[in-house]
């Protein structure tokens, strides 16, 4: 499965590291879009020229010195740009959440296959022709659809898999400014990072988003507060989150929710039964994909809403903020 | 199950008109909280004083003058008042999405009976007082959870279900400047109104919003465009929607994105393989609740994103709100 | 909706008893097929003969003399006969749980419609001819698809249905020799029996069983055993189920076994606990149907396995087996 | 994570081959329960015994020589006795169908933890007793709930998960005179088998079945009739089926009996609509698990409904099942 002379992984934890990165130190990637850079075309096929599993090529395993087993890893996205002009998007036969898949097929003739070249704008738009020569757009706002580490107790997955680890999240949150904060489940953590979106809907309906190559400055901290951390945690300038990953959708909220109310009651002294009233009514839930092995949702609650100032988590992201602020200055 | 002294229903699609609207004449109308009122203490107990299935009281039918059956039915929202300065939520065995129900029932020991009295403030922020004296908050933005009409094909259900016919959507979308799509299933429609919530999270997760009493203000309008319109659509001054009424989640999700490939579809001229691309790359899904009888899901997409201006939709939209604007001076 | 020389209904809870019934005396009914008898042959339409939601007619409103609203009714099937020498089934765009739906819908093209007519053998097998000549078959095992009383708290609801009060179950265990335990939600019942099913296989995947007419003998009863029955219950000689109704899958999973373990917890005199383990070392999960608007699970526990002889419900079961073959004789 | 002394494994797809077997030659194997035979009384503590991930102990991988990466693995369950008088079954707190997990969380209060050692009775029985000294009962059906290779695409996955290779399958068609195929995605295939049930009703509700070591005789074959086979296929002497593994439970429906579907419909000549009509009117649902990371769901169709001989796979079992005879006489 592997080859030497390409130089991303299609799994999340297998392979020795690539890349090595210390605490605190920015770090710059550049990561391929889902298709290896291969599909150029609106007369290419993505299943020929990335093939299932080939598909989301992931740069790194990156390790990052000092991390241990257990600790808690916060990654700052400190910027993500555009290393195309052009980015990608397809529809496939048998995927795509409007589709009978793999995981629920039916008996119905299937959809053709279709590619779209998208064109990036100086305006900050994205725009591509439809087959009967209009132009639609969309806002370009990159993210990593893939960030994660190496998963827990010895599994080796894809590259298209979210879970605990995080991994193919598609949550368009996960753009510059955010930190993602992941369990540690190997010394060193073995970071993966791809699958860049110039822009995606919620839900990542057509099961792909306009999948482009990206340049990313990341910096990387651990911080003491993860203790009962079993699922990805989120954190922006404004907001925090809890991912969740399941099928079928409603359970990825359960989770989400479920960790939202007791980091919220953590981080705030509030009993359970309040936090769980407090993120109630005040949460945004935001659907990342419907297309993967596990569905995605992330449970924010506006920081204004916590009664009290949040500490360590916080306190690391304004660091990993200012630190990232100050490398790029 | 009717009681003549009492002014509201329990069920869309029962009863004779109680208040009768004509086309472009706006209406003023008091909807009572889900509790009919008479939940006002933490000591209250939601079960005793609204027993199911007398929870959700209606306001209506309101009968439609001049609406025929099969005809869509715009409903805009002129404006929202709260009628009390206070809202009340809970916590009940057996319901919301973080708890076994009789839906998914399961053999852990059941939660306990909670309530929480919010304040309306001055400055537009609810306020409660948590079991250890804290104090937690959430904005002020009064929306219906219910607005329906009589069912299709003779059906009578209760007032706590959403589905084709609109109903318990809990969409916090459905606020001030509003515009419900549905279609009539009968002559003068029957429009039934109610559930105000003062604020809600994404999902409604522990089964009630901030619960409130309203003054609100509505006006109609028929419009021509509705013809392959299976499921409630929305539009505000910015967005489309379309709204899914399914379980599991992921199904509403299909049917309000899949309503909405159809919608752009025809209104812009676009193949549906482009649409569904357009919609993919842009909408915005809001789950609405995760406790009724079915879940909703609205997917929205900015019109600026539509390539060209919308036809029949937007013109009964900005009509009512010009209508309503020149009634509110 | 009603057509007064049309001697069926398709809906739950309304309309005037056509029939009335006394406990304990048989009653004959002729069952019209889900198609109301109009497609004869292959090249017949689905939709133009039976027209959505003009399927699955319902012989009914029974009243059932003596019945109060609340106790628990025991509806017995003596026999059942197929009335014609032929069934049909089909396959329908749109429709059945290998296609997407109205609620689960999709982008793909659509599957054809189909016909199937089955001859009914004297050998109790029932044969079809395939599209390239060949010969299918299945054995002849009749049931009921559809039993019902009127749904609580007022609601009426389409035949195509299954819930708490019963309906379109489509649980094959519906046969000559079961007894169905429903609670009655009105005085008198108001029972409803239709959808004959000449063979089924688990799920109903297609959409549609081999569809046929029946002449059904039935016999009823109450019994005190039912307070705390939320949904149906179901006996043959040798078993006990619970059947549940819901979607997803799971859940319909959840509520019937839930049922079966608090119904055998009180039975048997065991803890819940103990109860739980009983069941769950022991039962038979039937999946009835996976295309009505909810999904259906019967949980069954052969009564060998419970550690003492039931009482209420089986005394009914037996007395209700022995007048019919009194009967019968 | 691995211990030279600990004789098995926890994982599909890691690790050396242990044993070696060859076509066509019995094979005898010792496999522990799911507790690592440590949990021996009601007393015991199964979080502490067997934390998780250390559940579900698998006796392997076992190199079957001359199997090829692509090749369809026939592996024929010849005997499955029990290797000692006692089985013991577990409700765990956040696990099982009837409470809230890790992947559909709540805020209820966990269920307690509790044991139970059932005795394997000459008379084919296994008994326990109850909490209030009762005794409860079933029949003694031993299989393996575990039964896979390694996986596809270079993943390593935990014992306790059922996928397209096999796994923690938890079907209780799965014991003495079954054929199980999995297509080999590894030369030599590299087998795992292990969780030993005494006994389970469908789903595993309760997360355990009756748990017991086995002593278990297993022959494997190759056959060339796996050409598109994405998912496990099961024979025995009476039906043929294909397993599902997803969620929710509709998906895993919905996998079997599309496979089934396209198996019937190339084994015996069929238009897949009249395969999916063939399917659809007698197929058997067999819902495995409702535990573990996918549910599992095998359709079944009885081989006297094929209409004519079944081909290559009923050659292969045939001939497992003769050879398999002549070892055992």
């Amino acid at each position: 499965m592997t080859d030497e002379s390409f130089p991303y992984v299609f799994h999340y934890g297998a392979g020795e590291p690539r890349i090595r990165a210390r605490l605190g130190e920015p770090l710059c990637v550049f990561t391929e879009d889902c298709f290896s850079g291969k599909l150029v075309a609106v007369d290419g096929k993505p299943r020929e020229v990335a093939p299932f599993p080939r598909v989301n090529p992931l740069t790194g395993p990156i390790a990052i010195e000092g991390v241990r087993d257990g600790d808690t890893l916060a990654i700052h996205l400190v910027s993500l740009k555009p290393a195309r002009d052009w980015g990608v998007s397809t529809v496939s036969p048998n995927f795509g959440a409007l589709s009978g898949t793999r995981n629920n097929p039916n008996l119905q003739p299937e959809q053709a296959e279709t590619v779209w070249i998208w064109r990036v704008g100086l305006d900050g738009m994205l725009t591509t022709t439809t087959t009967n020569g209009r132009e639609i757009s969309a806002p370009l706002r990159p993210f990593h659809g893939s960030l994660g580490v190496a998963p827990p107790h010895g599994e080796v997955r894809l590259s298209v898999v979210p879970d605990s680890f995080g991994g193919n999240l598609d949550i368009p949150d996960l753009g510059a400014g955010a930190t993602l904060y992941l369990r540690a489940n190997v010394d060193e953590a073995m970071v993966y990072i791809g699958d860049g979106h110039f822009a995606q809907g919620d839900g990542e309906l057509a099961g792909t988003a306009v999948e482009g190559a990206l340049n990313t400055e990341l910096i990387f901290a651990t911080c003491g507060d993860g203790e009962d951390m079993l699922w990805p945690r989120l954190e922006t300038d404004t907001e925090i989150a809890v991912i969740g990953c399941a099928r079928p959708l409603e359970d990825a909220v359960r989770i989400a929710a479920h960790g939202l109310v007791h980091w919220v009651s953590r981080l705030c002294g509030l009993e359970p039964g309040d936090a769980h009233q407090l993120v109630s009514q005040n949460c945004r839930l935001r659907i990342g994909n419907l297309v993967n092995p596990l569905y995605t949702v992330a449970a924010f609650i506006d920081k204004k809403r916590l009664p009290r100032a949040i500490s360590d988590f916080e306190d690391t992201h304004q660091m990993l903020r200012s630190a990232s602020k100050s490398s790029t200055q």
